[in-house]
């Protein structure tokens, strides 16, 4: 939906909405039962959230399109996938907490080796552990920038981050006024060749080039010690997208309680602010309790779900849910006036990974118009009112129910 | 739907098709019986009607979005209510059956109350009753506009009209070639300051502009000894839409059939005949007998159902809706090809005001595919084969239904 009609229509009263996401919720049957998940899971309290409330499944960005992360987020927060992208350099940053400015360009970061001629023999350093990653990305965090050309920007210069993420892999974000993600990558994508020199894509990169080639070139000094770990490939390079933020758009006092970075960080980029979090439920419940007077809007992230999933483990899915199931009566004893729960995707447990199956969704409230739905799962969800859904529609479905919208023409 | 595409498709021939709206005709569960207006209605015609024909929720404007009669009505008329926007000024002309042409601009104006510094202490006046707001609007309307510029058009002079509406509230309308309504207001929404003077939002509303101020300041001297209506406030200043003719873009000859003068007027705007009507169904039932060989599309507006609902009286929303299920048998008797019955958006009971709650449809014809929708209240019609679906759809399915669009592409 338009933000023009939504910041149209917004009036402010006291409501509370909370969102939980629990991640990779939806699934498929087991081949044996022929039930799924959720189908399976003793999940009493959803259930009867979905009697009460109306139902539906949730498609992120289309149909058969699996979403990441970040489009199955950002569209559950109202943003058109489709525009509001977040390039791999800049979800990088976010996953590892990293506070991208609109001043900023990130990239995704290889520690590799190269040979005696500089050509790649193994992308990935053979794939050297963390604490080593670590202390590379410290010695390279002292390079000073020195572009070969007098661009004025090189001249203003930038600043340089260099962060560790995991094993092989680093986030290097250039600070400074004008910097371009308009950059081609360094990563040649295979062995046996040099890596590539940064190219500028647009006119209005090539003082961010000179910069990156600098660094580039000053790194491959200091790490020609440091074999295996004797070179750096750089892919992805991107700025924050541009995106109105949640809380001007829908009129919100916009909180995420998140315990992971990426979810965290993705809701910053829409301009949440983080609260507390930690990595069960009863943080979030006591995250959620002690600022409950201080924002309207509550985003609740639950990873357990997905991780079960994406190791294949149908059991421990399915005792995910009936965690969440139990922190659910605790969730309404707060009488929040619209509570939502859905995922931001799929992730079966007989399918290992995110897939584009639509999730189930429900949304609680005073208002609600009833429907058929009496049971909170794939099958039954998406005899809903609600249908099969856009993701986009969540937010303005939730403001309305808080009575936050106001009439549209007279 | 494009209009362009409706137009290429068109072909006449003899059938009828009417549309009923009950205003407000959606609704929410009584908190005992947990049934709605509809589903707690005995409304045995309406029900044959579901099960004979094709159901849904008709979505006016958007998920979550409340519409405004204006809005609710146009796209049911087949308008994107999104592109085809009725303005203030426009809605109360239409409102008080005032024809609003192409060379006009129409203001909302207030009687306020000033004090001997001109400031505004009473924004209604204190409410003085619609006879004074008459007399005053008799006054007015003798001023003849002395623009204090120049302007080509100023010299040309445009025709005033000043009316009453409802106790302080009045319409002005200026007329002449080339008015604008990018004009700021002059009521200052607050008091303690003086009114605001009006000022052109773009070059070529310079002459309106004057115009208006020459007659907001004779305004004051006519009113100075009539305290506490000594001054006008004016807002919302709108030209009517540039819309196609409904009768031009579906070839139908239209009707409309409403008591109520702003249903009327939105139907005038839209280009249909106004018919004679009164407040009751059998008013109507008898216009439309009398005209029957007239017109091809007759539009027929009950407005019962949303004064209930906007009253919270649950028990005479109830009484209305029986009341129009008495008037199907004679409606059928007719023996319209299409028959579709329908509301402008909710108006739940409990809620008492408009709501977003998308709204019961059916479409009788010999055509219709069956559906399994066998009564006409919300869950039901919900499970129709049209399922939740906008409701500028409404007008190709009939047109469809009734023989009037031929294949697209050969």
């Amino acid at each position: 939906m338009d933000f023009d009609l939504i910041r149209e229509v917004v009036i402010p009263n006291e409501s509370k909405i909370v969102l939980l996401v629990m991640d990779g919720l939806g699934g498929l049957p087991h081949p044996k039962t022929r039930r799924t998940e959720l189908e399976t899971a003793d999940i009493p309290h959803l259930d009867r959230l979905a009697e009460d409330g109306i139902c539906g499944l949730v498609q992120h960005v289309g149909v058969g399109i699996t979403p990441g992360s970040g489009p199955g987020h950002l569209s559950l927060f109202g943003y058109d996938p489709l525009r509001y992208r977040i390039g791999r350099g800049a979800l990088e940053a976010v996953g590892i907490d990293f506070d991208l400015g609109p001043r900023d360009v990130a990239a995704r970061g290889n520690f590799c080796t190269v040979d005696e001629g500089g050509r790649v023999v193994d992308r990935r350093a053979g794939r050297i552990d963390t604490d080593t990653c670590a202390r590379l990305c410290a010695e390279l965090r002292s390079i000073e920038l020195r572009p070969e050309t007098d661009q004025p920007m090189a001249e203003a210069g930038a600043e340089l981050f260099v962060e560790p993420v995991r094993e092989h892999r680093f986030l290097v974000v250039l600070r400074g006024d004008g910097v371009s993600d308009a950059l081609s990558e360094t990563d040649p994508q295979r062995e046996g060749v040099p890596p590539l020199e940064v190219r500028a894509e647009s006119p209005g990169a090539e003082a961010t080039a000179a910069l990156v080639r600098s660094f580039v070139e000053q790194a491959r000094e200091r790490l020609r010690q440091h074999h295996p770990a004797n070179m750096v490939l750089l892919r992805g390079f991107a700025k924050p997208p541009d995106m109105p933020q949640f809380p001007e758009v829908f009129g919100l006092r916009a909180a995420a309680i998140a315990y992971y970075p990426m979810y965290r960080g993705l809701a910053k980029l829409a301009g949440m602010t983080a609260l507390p979090a930690g990595p069960s439920l009863s943080d979030s419940l006591a995250s959620l309790r002690e600022n409950w007077g201080r924002f309207d809007f509550f985003f609740v992230h639950f990873k357990g779900t997905d991780s079960a999933g994406e190791d294949g483990d149908f059991h421990r899915k399915v005792q995910r849910l009936e965690e969440v199931d139990a922190f659910i009566p605790d969730l309404l004893a707060l009488e929040p006036e619209v509570v939502m729960v859905t995922g931001d995707h799929s992730t079966p447990s007989t399918y290992r990974a995110h897939s584009w199956h639509p999730v189930p969704f429900v949304l609680r409230s005073r208002w609600g118009q009833p429907d058929r739905a009496g049971a909170f799962n794939e099958s039954v969800c998406q005899q809903g009112s609600l249908g099969v859904f856009p993701a986009t529609e969540v937010m303005p479905l939730a403001m309305a129910h808080a009575g936050r919208f106001t009439k549209y023409g007279a």
